[in-house]
């Protein structure tokens, strides 16, 4: 123990030296803050005074540099970063919770520092963080930075007012005044990623150094997406057996496909809390967790925490959620099911009506799917809206109910006009063929348009850019510079390749998170299962956008975008209910498809039409309730995460007990 | 707080010496052991040396006396008590929660005792605990006397094997050489509770009290069948209303009746969480608890506590749940199903014969009851069995199991019929005049079994022990007492009051756990709703019961039976999820009756057969998804009930993350 001590000490030292060293030239940039052209200077000096001073008077504490401004039209840039003991206390505050030298994983803390490191692979304190986990301590530390009572409205803006504990930046950001505010990649790092990643089209997925690299939030969208194609294999091979069978066989597979759907999601769940407790955070109570940024209330201390927090009583969330919220939706809902209903009708009467040319016919359909972009857009910024004026106290209950909103919603887009072919106008052929349209079709799509296109216009962009950049030169010469004097923080070299990566990822597109790309697998999984009796196909063209699906991502993410905010989560949330949903909708489609299949029908001649319903009835009753003995018999965590759990929790009431006494 | 102490310890020196004074005459008897009459005196000695050895050698280290024997025809009796310092240590050691007297429940801890008195109602150290608590403890001391390695039978029984760690009481239980053990009536707490409880009917509930005396698992009982009774007011006011309605009207209140009972299932939720965090036993994780004492398993240490504790791998237990038990008690239901088929198929066939007179064709009804009675029987000794072979760990678990099978039978037993009248019969006035005849019937009978009869058998009971003790007395000279001087223990007075409750008490019934009142209430609860649509007075009747039924439990617990041995549950466990499912099959009956119900189909005559069913079905998942989104959208626990949880939890994790720095 002294030895590791004396290891650990020396490594240490080395790093301060490090850091003094670095701190002249080329501390690395954890976030950039990027203003906008004309912010004024009192506003600038005020937001940096908040980062660079100290906790105790309402600061983030954290390092500030700021990038050479060439000219006026390009705004204020900073590069926020903090020394690494700042990192690890931070991370012992916000509860991080690491793997130590045993293998269990608990909450980091700088005094049993020691355990943490892995000295088998000469690591030293700086690495025990990953990338990711930094770069999420120190934008929680900049989110926040909250008003003060006394500060009523931003500093040379008096008419952006500010209540008592709003997050400064969240509302400067929201004003417009900061453009944006990202992280930067680490070329060497993404570079190797990118090579174990999407470069390998067969290889297994890194999961580890997408997690340390992207956060947990974006890991766990590519396990999900790798469990799922995995266990899509099922119904693709019975798919292709099914193209050589009867159609009672067809009947039998199709039950089959949809309990494994079943199965598949229940085992997820536990993957989900498996993986929960390897990353650190499966303890996040979802509503006790910190709160966001954008959380609105009044700052009082925390009954859970004894920390001063905003608070908002969670009666008047409910409230707005149930009253005003749910019933909204509905109505949104409903009219584009209308809009659906609307769009079938012309589409008759247009075919009808012997004067039209048969080259109108799709016009409904084609102004039916513009009417749905449209919607779409408008949709989800109304979503947005409501999700947070209902001022959730966490992102992921905020999360759990914007995905809940929007889910809704595509739902009735996606899939509600199969639901008219197949059972009001009882067109198994169209069903088939519009299932295998839309499947392929919108998969072409989603790929060229999220990794194709953005590349493309990134290089016609960058040429843009260029162009600017060479004005830029011409103009610095009649630049001022007096802001810069002003600003009292150290200004970068402008051949830094952090001032150069910044410049150019600031222009890159945003990932938000992995909602698209979790929407896109679950409109999927509705082709794939709620149809699987008339289209057994479509396992098989998913698997092989999946497979696709998993490198375009990937170099999506590491090629297209600006590196996304690592973001902590604990399961997929929302999204696993909306599978759920998914899922128990398809026992009754599929039943119903069944029920309509004239070649069934044809096996008892002797049935009344009533019986024959009733017998379908039967059937998915039996399916359903199979499918809630499932969700009661399959534990949500394996025997081994359950075991360590109440093991830590066991330990920590102890330690609770018998606090006092020691 | 100097003189808080000093009045503690006042009261604490106090109470020392009234022990001291009473471990001369009449320390409490909180445990009665009674042995078989011809137990060979090697065992008893051993069983005695275990009970007050030192706990570090495998004792319980309690104190025994033993009842002066009068005859060798009654089995030694012996009286385990303990000091309350012993039973303050074990509350401790067993993670006992009390209110503090910041109101706040924590786990109780010997060196924070002060917190724990409520100096206000002048208590001292020892009202901390309940008696109920007290003989809990005792008894938990008494289960957990382990047979080691080295004690591989019986001493004194060399056929009755032991294996390492098991309950050495309860093999004895098993083996019979101690007919019983069971906790004594304090009789002044009694009267008191009584005249709150029994006395008084139509004041609430006395529910603290009962908690105190009873035990957790009783109060819970208690507390559900209140507001259960409170809930079925709804009902009964519509059913009321319903004489007079229309039969649109009640379709409507069918379907208002069954969405209220779901929402009643889900409070009731609610508040059996907001009740075990009072009660502290929210914290009790199903399978992480102490382990029951008949649970088998090598000795080895525990992951989760570290404590020796017997072992035994889960997946076992789960392999022969669902291998063995789960086919067994299906075919014991289909047997069950069948012989209803039988006796309904015989009942016809006697109609149909002209030959027979009408006098037997009650004949098969009769059989029918009568097998259902010694199925019964049967059934339960089986499922005890069953489930007792699976080997669960805790006792939570053992019940939930044991419960699921026994209801599942249950069902069967009293529902399949009036299902096969409904549905397959479709005689709407055969239902309704065998169920109002069930119902009314089968409560009459119950309260007449529970108490009445009872407490008829003791009478006469009582009168022939009475005699035996002229008897005895006549006996007691010729007595040889050469056992009471060999066992080394004090024996008692045989004129104090805790002897001659004990002779009493050994003779009563035993109330094993409130199984028998929950599927009463189970049974009722499916009358009232599963035909609600036919039959809407049953939830008038059934409070009419249950009003009864509330003072007729209480008499019965405390007057007739044995004084039961107090158990911490945390929740109703496997009868809510039994509730629940009789609420989701009420979803479908009452679509099928109203579907069925001629008047209701006489006011859309244009609708085919085909679209009549289906416009029920529809309703059918319509209801279904209500309930579902209720059950989602209504939290398990009540917010202060959250944030109470997540702050123990939160401190407490704060506490283990910096045990090593303090």
């Amino acid at each position: 123990m002294e030895n590791d001590g004396l290891k650990f000490r020396g490594c240490l030292e080395y790093s301060e030296e490090n850091e003094a060293d670095e701190k002249e030239h080329t501390s690395p940039t954890y976030i950039v803050i990027q203003f906008a052209p004309k912010v004024k200077i009192e506003t600038a000096k005020w937001i940096i005074q908040k980062i660079i001073s100290a906790k105790n008077v309402g600061g983030a504490d954290l390092t500030v540099k700021q990038q050479p401004r060439f000219n006026d039209d390009i705004g204020l840039i900073l590069h926020v970063s903090a020394s690494h003991f700042k990192l690890l206390e931070l991370a012992e505050e916000l509860d991080i919770r690491k793997r130590d030298r045993k293998g269990s994983i608990r909450d980091f803390t700088m005094s049993a520092m020691d355990d943490f490191i892995n000295l088998q692979s000469s690591e030293c304190s700086s690495d025990i963080l990953s990338t990711a986990e930094k770069q999420c301590l120190v934008r929680h530390e900049l989110e926040n930075i909250r008003a003060f009572e006394t500060e009523s409205s931003v500093p040379g803006y008096p008419h952006i007012h500010l209540y008592e504990g709003q997050s400064i930046l969240m509302a400067c950001l929201h004003w417009r005044l900061i453009l944006q505010i990202f992280p930067l990649h680490d070329e060497d790092e993404v570079r190797k990623l990118g090579k174990l990643w999407f470069m390998s089209l067969f290889s297994k997925q890194p999961f580890e150094a997408i997690r340390g690299y992207f956060g947990e939030s974006v890991a766990l969208y590519f396990q999900f997406l790798d469990y799922y194609t995995t266990f899509l294999l099922v119904p693709m091979i019975f798919g292709f057996y099914q193209m050589f069978m009867t159609t009672e066989a067809i009947a039998f597979f199709c039950i089959f496909n949809i309990l494994s759907a079943s199965v598949f999601l229940e085992m997820w769940r536990r993957k989900c809390s498996e993986l929960a407790y390897l990353w650190g955070t499966i303890g996040m109570a979802s509503s006790m967790d910190e709160p966001r940024p954008n959380f609105r209330g009044t700052m009082a201390i925390d009954v859970v925490t004894g920390k001063k927090q905003p608070q908002f009583p969670r009666w008047k969330t409910n409230l707005k959620m149930y009253c005003v919220s749910l019933p909204l939706v509905v109505v949104c809902m409903l009219g584009a099911f209308l809009i659906m209903l609307i769009s079938f009708w012309a589409e008759e009467m247009l075919k009808s009506n012997v004067e039209v040319s048969p080259n109108f016919y799709m016009l409904p359909s084609i102004i039916y799917a513009g009417l749905i972009y449209v919607m779409n857009l408008a949709y989800r910024r109304f979503a947005n809206f409501l999700t947070e004026w209902e001022n959730h106290r966490t992102q992921s209950q905020f999360d759990r109910h914007r995905v809940t909103k929007l889910v809704l919603f595509e739902f009735v887009n996606n899939f509600m006009s199969l639901f008219y072919i197949a059972f009001v106008i009882q067109d198994m052929e169209m069903l088939r063929s519009q299932l295998a349209t839309l499947l392929i079709i919108l998969q072409l799509l989603n790929n060229f348009q999220e990794s194709l296109l953005p590349l493309f216009l990134r290089y016609s962009v960058d040429k843009v850019s260029s162009i600017t950049n060479i004005v830029k030169g011409k103009k610095k010469s009649k630049g001022t510079d007096n802001l810069n004097e002003d600003l009292g923080i150290p200004e970068m070299d402008p051949n830094s390749h952090f001032v150069q990566q910044a410049q150019r990822e600031a222009g890159m597109d945003i990932y938000e998170d992995p909602y698209d790309d979790y929407l896109e697998l679950f409109v999927q999984f509705g082709y794939v299962f709620l149809f699987s009796a008339i289209y057994p196909m479509a396992a098989f063209w998913s698997v092989v956008n999946n497979v696709l699906e998993i490198r375009s991502d990937a170099f999506k993410l590491c090629c297209v975008y600006q590196r996304p905010m690592s973001r902590r989560v604990k399961d997929t949330g929302a999204w696993q209910r909306a599978f759920q949903a998914l899922c128990a909708m398809s026992v009754l489609t599929n039943c119903g498809l069944l029920c309509l299949q004239p070649s069934l029908r044809a096996l008892a001649p002797d049935m009344s039409p009533v019986e024959w319903v009733l017998l379908f009835v039967g059937l998915e009753h039996v399916l359903l309730g199979i499918r809630q003995i499932l969700h009661y018999a399959i534990p949500d965590k394996p025997d081994w995460v359950r075991i360590q759990l109440a093991r830590i929790n066991y330990q920590s009431k102890q330690a609770l007990k018998y606090k006092k006494r020691t």
